[in-house]
């Protein structure tokens, strides 16, 4: 058995894809830092008849994210997806802005996708193969009024991203960053802003079954021709 | 029945790109400067049990493109997709570029492209769907010295995708636009670049199946999640 | 006597670049199509006892650039800045855009931008310095509805810059992009947008002088930090 | 009085820049985490004619940052200048990175960064006046093999700068990125790359002198154009 871990399962997104690379035969271990959350995500994947594993883990912690690879390789198999898909925007004027949160935003958003992206490395190099995806936001390619600590934290993961797939293209892994721009179908955006989610009845926000077909079309890409970056928004978005 | 137009279908990749959205159903309309040339490809995609309607077209030639999308409307069907696929570089020092070639080569890249931009973009408008679909390279993102001409043209070329989807998204059309960033299995390449070539055996140059497939997963895209952008490249590829 | 060609020097920032050089000790060559249209500049630039000599020359013809060049070199002396500022923007959405007029704003603003670029380049090279300074706009950055055309031939400028750059840097030449990003205070800007021209008394648009002290900065540049591409907008641009 | 602080100024770039505002008239306050270190600068700018207030202070720290800025304004007089200049890369596989060093090059480039640009925008905003200038680096622009940890800290210091440039520039505070990219005159490429630093010679690598004019001209411009990026580099320079 190959296994797709997926950081950041509790959204929507990392949910769906999580479901997705299920459908296409691997474990998936869904990861959020509480697992109550994660079980009505795996009794569905395994409604489906699929296989799901979900292991509770902050993923800011080197020690547990070190330990949730060594489980996953030890007890399903070997690690052939690794989806990064933690993200945490709380803007504040600049001088509002404190060193705290923007070093919070700053861990859960880079220092956990460069955790995430290091121990899938280690194991995959040697393999030679395995697909590791990170998912960005518009914040991801420039910065805006109010969002030094989130485009700065988002910044930093596409450096890593970028860093990454010119060390481990070579080497016969695959690293792939997704810039969502615009909202997505979640419980988030249908309780905070119902005007924008009324946009889902026209398609005009994110499906996030759609996000999770873009996932697994990357890691299906032959090698001879990988996607390194992509965009994704609705017909509907100004941009 | 439906009809994909490709402009520019004479090398691997416009071919590839025909077959691909012939094997999907519709009648692949390959076009390029000499009917001859357009022969094996028909008589492939025959062959496959596919449908194929090549065509002689100069793509710098308003009229000729005009009537080109006319004949295919009234004859075939509907254009649910526009491919642009033609791209020429003779690089020169600056010094030696002559206006002539720096016209003509904008006219390959730029002006065709334009031409079937605007001649797809009247039909599929007021159908409110289509997909409008570009080839760019690593000169659409950069220039380089000797490259003065080809990135001009290349950069246009991106600009008019990026001005388009920005105006007909909105209006339900998928203007699209593809990096290919790396040597593509061609005879250009074969007979040229021997050594490079020789990295076929290894998934060192780009398939152009592998590159059709990206046009089709684009055409295919729901409209909640659309991509504007994305590079491809053999996982060897320095960049 | 060392000669500062401004290439568009017809509306308020040619016609101040060409004032600025003009003080700096260089005989400012200020061109545009018409002679008439030069004389205020030309009368300006001598009562402030600086060296004016204004030609006129359609920038898009080759032969008229290559005379122009030869002209000035062997009448006042090498040319050490060449400054090409030409613009032409008139958007329509794509489906109205002709090929006459998408042609036309590219022989403005690419094409005409090619042959200055490359007439300098020919008589500097020899040298070992120089600078060729290029006028960008926001357009060079990024497509918008309607920009099709005007952002084709800026993005096309801004390859040519590129390009050059990177070959001519080596051999002493230096080659710079201003992507100028706001109003201009100019008639234009006065006679069709009076809202944004009372802009104008909180600084709120550019000043030709402070675009210009940019151009004559970049040339005074020592070799050893050379600028190629930076952004000038008013304080208070949205951007 | 004004201040002049500049964050990093135990190098050579950091040391030119405060002895260039010294040079026009501002004290000029460079900071480092040693105090001993700074003497020397100090001791030139004073024998230059100039004010200096050294202050030892490390960057990373959030409390001793505040009273930095503090003990600025309450002996010294208005922060009208403040430069972040601290930059730390250590390249590493990234199977071989660190979740210490990753971390620590972030507060060295990043967070830091953010403490200086926030205490300078909070004694800045109420004036209406003041510029924040920012050193960046190839790796503020794209990651690299080995590079994950570095560019993930100067994207990140780009995306600071980008958001508060938005934000303060209708506040009346100019927020500038200054793009190094290339080999600087300093004692660690004299010792570290004796053949690049051989390229001295024929203005092969940058003068800190040279980039300190950057700075200096940024904070002089009037505000009707405002600079917020440009990069610098060596004429012969490959890039």
């Amino acid at each position: 058995m190959s296994a797709a871990i997926v950081i950041g399962a509790g959204d929507a997104t990392g949910g769906a894809i999580a479901r997705a690379f299920a459908a296409k035969g691997l474990v998936a271990v869904p990861v959020r830092r509480t697992a109550d959350a994660l079980a009505p995500l795996a009794a569905q994947i395994e409604a489906d008849g699929n296989a799901c594993v979900p292991i509770a883990c902050d993923a800011r912690d080197e020690d547990a994210m070190v330990a949730l690879f060594d489980r996953v390789e030890a007890e399903i198999g070997p690690c052939e997806v690794a989806v990064f898909n933690i993200g945490a925007n709380v803007p504040s004027p600049i001088r509002d802005e404190t060193a705290r949160k923007y070093r919070k935003i700053w861990e859960l958003t880079a220092l956990a996708g460069f955790l995430t992206g290091r121990e899938a490395a280690r194991r995959m190099v040697p393999r030679g193969r395995g697909s590791i995806l990170f998912t960005g936001a518009t914040a991801s390619l420039r910065g805006g009024a109010g969002f030094a600590a989130f485009a700065g934290g988002k910044h930093a993961l596409r450096a890593l991203a970028q860093s990454m797939a010119r060390e481990l293209g070579p080497l016969g892994v695959h690293v792939a960053h997704v810039v969502v721009d615009g909202a997505i179908d979640t419980a988030f955006i249908r309780d905070t802003f119902p005007e924008r989610y009324a946009m889902k009845a026209d398609d005009g926000i994110l499906n996030p079954d759609s996000i999770a077909a873009i996932f697994t079309m990357l890691h299906d890409q032959p090698r001879d021709a990988w996607t390194h970056e992509l965009d994704l928004r609705p017909w509907s978005e100004k941009w």
